[in-house]
């Protein structure tokens, strides 16, 4: 029952071609969807302003490139994570306004100005391992609309460098801390600032690192609270938490 | 080194009774607490409203009685968790204005009134099981200064009552969702609502829920982008970070 | 907006003094337990027969017997699981009908018949010490409307023994299959019968058991296809399901 | 000892060529597949409609094609699990007749019509990613004589879009629900409907969904009652058993 | 279906009251366990020496001495394992020859000799905490009718003390290896003696020994091939395994 | 210090060169391995007549031949396990007669008869995937002399095939169970037969079989006493263990 | 044998009592420790100044008095760990020169001066939950012969009161740092300081701490190299390390 | 603000251009760095001649050549490790000096010498697959500047050959013990040796080996106390944790 049934409904209502009992009965069966439900969604993706999304990982080539030239001719932006070279090849094939992010291995395409968010995000981590992920939640934060900082050298083990920074992870609407190994970096940052610290998790690492298992317990016992945490390497779920906020 | 060796050490250079080499070695070595550094907490405690906390668990009822009584002395306001009844009347013995939040198995004491937060936030949690922890964060966040709404008796497992609650949840500037067995409720409201949604799962469960592990897992694999997650039974934690949300 | 309200805003519309478009705009943003969502439930309880349900661990004797009052009041059957003697007499002075089923740590109380499922659900156990597990799959089961037979003393280690009771297994419509330890249990009697087994592990055991880890992994790799598993201990979620399946 | 040895003892006793105390000792020691044992397996077969099965993960090429050959000259049906393309075209070399599903990654040949189970079992999951062990399932259950309906596009991030299939959904005679990552979905709709849900873990998913196990772990955790799982990724097991409900 | 049944239907068949075919048809159904299958279990128990069995632990005293003194009636040898001495108070006084076993936490009744092993059974273990363990496997290996020898006091720390005990550990025929913490002497005494070595892991340590998990896999992992293990803290099943190589 | 330098001490006491107390003196720093310490070594590998091995795994093809060439030399048995087709193929280039098991991936040399065990070890698995293991296991039992029987197509699931081959069992002086999946194999032989019983965990299996986890924890908790068990795959292990038995 | 029979050998040998090659063959079977080897135990004892130990976890009261008084008598020093106040009560009572150590739950009698080592010992610690096993550190390396500094404030959210430390961290031969929860505060010192960090994880925290698992792994995957770890609560274990550091 | 404008600020204070609470307000805000803390940085690389170091998995050959070559412009000493051959060919073609380790996987390069640490580090494994780890530790405390002794063929399934090396392992100053699979000998060396043990978990072993899990939870259990324990293949920080000691 879409909205032309119900609007047949109400006026055989109006007509007096339907009575009023009988019209209560057929509305209580209506699909939810048909009342704007669908609506919502869309809303909420303007409201957002945040880009349509594919997860590359596990998908062929050829897959990303179809589905992201889809989604580039419905007119808003497009955001493809963990995507290879060779797959942004196959894209910009199609979509040649494609632009590629090396080290976050994210495609975007922007055709439409993200609503600004509040204040900026500030990615930390501790060095070049770590890298891919925060570069993740860099271009992600960007996609969706936030002005980004990133700070990329600076470890607990030389806490001294960190501290140095203390002004600028200040500044920070939100603070995304990217952190494999010993993942004890947001738990510092968390005690140095007042806004939100998102932490996430590395799989970099090795042996008892399990795959990022250490950091993501470490996060999550974080001494400083006000910490919060995502999944193993989701830089991409950092920066949408982070966005949300900065949106709100 | 303190502010006042500082400043006499400033006069000295002043009145030339030191060189300025000698003033700068003498620099060199100061601690940085001496520099306003513990001004710094001091600043961090009063913007962002956030009460001395005691964690009473794995403290003696006395112990947490006389740690309560001394931070009660400096003004500001306390909040004590995991703190038993027997807890609180060792407690309000010696400091008699404060409140005991029974299902919270929180006491707190309001002398000043924290900055309040812009929007409020909205504790969402599916049961009587889950309620411990959800009042924590209810209770946690009105002592940071945050109005808080409840929603306590929705489940995945009867969604229509969820999404009559929708109103209510889109109306909120953060989302505390407390679950534990699957821990599937945030994924479900994380797709409902455009704020920030902080997962908090609960030891509640038997088996293979592992006190905790299944719902905490449930949520660091999140469909629903945007979740973030802090550790089992932390309803303190959410709410710190919720507040660290709503005092941007 | 209640159906009440629905009916109104349809004699509205019969009496034109709404117009259809009006009528449209407000109705899409009905909440959906008003259209006989809430009724959905109801009929689910009917069609099914199953009772109310309270899960009295982590509950105090005091709660479980004021719940068990409150729903015995609605007229339909309530079952408690996880209850101890104590636990029964508090319920049994408010409701004197209620019967404890002491193996089970079950009450129940029966105020109208269930629907009966085709054919009986057949709960197998190798000992003494899964017996509580299996008798709450049996007293469920029995309360959801079911002819249950029992098998209590059969395992893998002395196999001719559970040979010997090939026919019983052959006549269930269902079989349960409760074990700890080595969980081995299901896979045999999986190979047995052309009927759905639904495998339970239990705590049963010490060491390498992991509190019923063993036997729950043991279940999930059975060489027997057709074999499905619930949580560990959960003689009620099995009892569920199996009569799910006679309800058909 | 075979059936014609037991008739010659027989026919020895009736001819007083054996006496009976000898004829007793001689059939105390005779083994149990000679009394119609190995019937038993061949009438489940008949009456199941279950085709022969090969697990074709970690055999060769060559293997599954020489199994496959051999089980389609006897005559009934065939279906091999986790069979690449290659593997396919092998098995096609030898037996024309041979089907490949790809998205399955099944290989069937029917010969024989299967018994028709009562009722179809509805498959649902909730995107690409899952869909070859969703499709493992469907394949599966039709191969068993089943009626399959799938739903592929439903997730817990969305509920309005699930809600919305809930007709489907109900018509269902047994659901097979198939979810990676946080494995929420098993637990909405085991609230949705009435009949058996029985749950599929994948390992879709990264970090801390750990090959499946959360998911795994979600759905044994489920609030929703009546739920049964069956290992990671096995959507063959759990059409078995779906297959065993519908041909109850 | 038992002997006389048999014996009676032969009967008819020698006298012609019964066909061949129709004896064939009859003969199939019968159960086994009526075959002698049931002497074969009464045999073992001849064969190997095997007391009756009661594992103490989850039973109530009262359990226990009804049990022990039912099976006592029998004739035979009964053990009970994992048995506190107010669980002995309890037994003796309805069957005053129990004797018990502090350290095992044992009852022993003997009736009749075992028949006697070959070679002895050597058990070892560093100190005090192993005790426990290590005695009831001393004390059920001498109940299943072996000779024991103890070594109590040697640890991989102190590897000279083991050393000096080697012409003990030669002269075994099954040396019984109990250790927690790190769970080294097998590996050590694996490689000292040519006998078979069974090793028990403890749940004696704390933190990272996981309840005996550390010492487990150590002994699973041994460098000294022919190590073979049983679960944590089981002297009783490594007692028997030892008694069924000194019995073979 | 060697025995030549003893000798020569010795005869420097009998001669007076040296007196008993400085005699006494360096006598107590002597390396042991000079007083027959290898010898014992020695001894003991001829009086099990265990062959050296080569755990191929992990080595070059190249080093494999060289080592293996090396050992030859000494004129003893060789064995080679983990060993490829390639890495054979060197060895045989060298040691022409070298012999290799294709299922069993070992390579044996035999110059030397081994000392026969007494009693044949029977060798139990469920189907093709197991038989690497087993046959590890079996042509390792061989190369230490023993008698070796393989039942090779037994499975819980089909409980009837496997009492049908009691006899066998019960005629083996050791039974190697080798299972993966469910690993429920050895808790029904171990119940089925009076001699000891050696476990083998398979990592054959997937999702919840977690490398063989599961098929070990089964094991380790076996219903059956008197079942021990050694690492995942450890075919060679279980065999070493067995034929220490055997040769006791 | 012991020395006095080697002497006597020897003097056989002198006097042409026993040749040459008799000599030689009773010396090849001598056991070890009459060749000084347990003298090598004392004198490691006299060289470590290490005390005897008694752990008194899982021994009763009345086991460690007795314990306690046989250790006093041989004329060294004693310390008991994991001691209760009862323990002491008891031991005091035999020896009346015990000392208790309340937080650090340990019982010391010094007899004799144990070696000073060479530097200060350090113990850090973030606070009161941590502080028993960073008391059984700092008191077992005063009984070691340490001198010991403790800082027990210092946490990773407050990095500026543990910056504000360095002098003293600077000063120490070696740091024992203990930390519970996110286990960071190691990584960050192990940065600040030159000298060897041995880090104690402890069991403080709650949820997915799990009992200490996540600060051990923090630990053991230090962004700060040269930290070397110990059990879980292991302060007795790092103090020993540590005294073997300051001891060389 | 850095030592120029420190000395700038206190020259204005002398000539009275700034007033003493101006300077001592801008003096608040500086940052320490300033203060010489990356001096501390410098003095400590100079006090342990630590070379610069590159942790070359997870990096491009090309990565590590051009870090290596800018590494060693700075005329201090560089140690790459986990470097391939082919990672070394590239760094040679740009730094012809460098020298590659080939069991190792580390590349070195000495332009000045160490200063050198007292007495020499001894490193011990069982054999040939825990070489590389060994190697690693090996030419590690080389480059750091210590006298490295070797013993690589001992393990504790061979006791005697161990004890026969004793002397080697008395005159270490720090012992490195590396072992995969039961992890068991550094609690047999930890406990013949009085000085500090450092254990190096290795990866070697299949099945519940877990990739280093069973020898890393073997090693924090030692019965020896201590006995420290690094990361699981970790050779690199055992050796800066060994040298931190020699170089105290």
């Amino acid at each position: 029952m879409n909205r032309a049934q119900i609007q047949a409904l109400l006026e055989d209502v109006q007509a007096n071609r339907a009575s009023v009992p009988e019209a209560l009965e057929r509305l209580k069966d209506l699909p939810f969807e048909d009342l704007g439900f669908a609506k919502l969604d869309h809303h909420r993706a303007l409201r957002t302003g945040m880009p349509e999304v594919i997860f590359a990982s596990g998908k062929t080539t050829d897959q990303v490139a179809r589905i992201f030239a889809h989604m580039a001719k419905a007119g808003g932006n497009v955001l493809a994570t963990r995507a290879s070279r060779e797959c942004y090849e196959a894209v910009t094939s199609a979509e040649p306004r494609a632009t590629y992010h090396e080290t976050a291995r994210a495609i975007t395409l922007e055709q439409t100005k993200a609503p600004v968010g509040k204040g900026n995000i500030c990615v930390v981590c501790a060095g070049t391992s770590d890298l891919p992920v925060a570069e993740e939640a860099a271009v992600t934060s960007a996609a969706l609309g936030n002005a980004v900082a990133r700070i990329t050298d600076v470890g607990v083990a030389g806490i001294h460098r960190l501290v140095s920074r203390r002004d600028e992870l200040l500044q920070a609407a939100v603070v995304i801390v990217v952190a494999g190994m010993d993942g004890a970096l947001p738990s510092v940052i968390g005690g140095m600032v007042a806004r939100p610290v998102i932490a996430v998790p590395t799989s970099v690492g090795y042996g008892a690192a399990f795959g990022g298992v250490a950091a993501l317990l470490t996060m999550l016992n974080s001494c400083a609270a006000g910490v919060t945490v995502v999944n193993i390497d989701n830089g991409f779920g950092a920066a949408v938490a982070a966005s949300r906020i900065t949106h709100g």
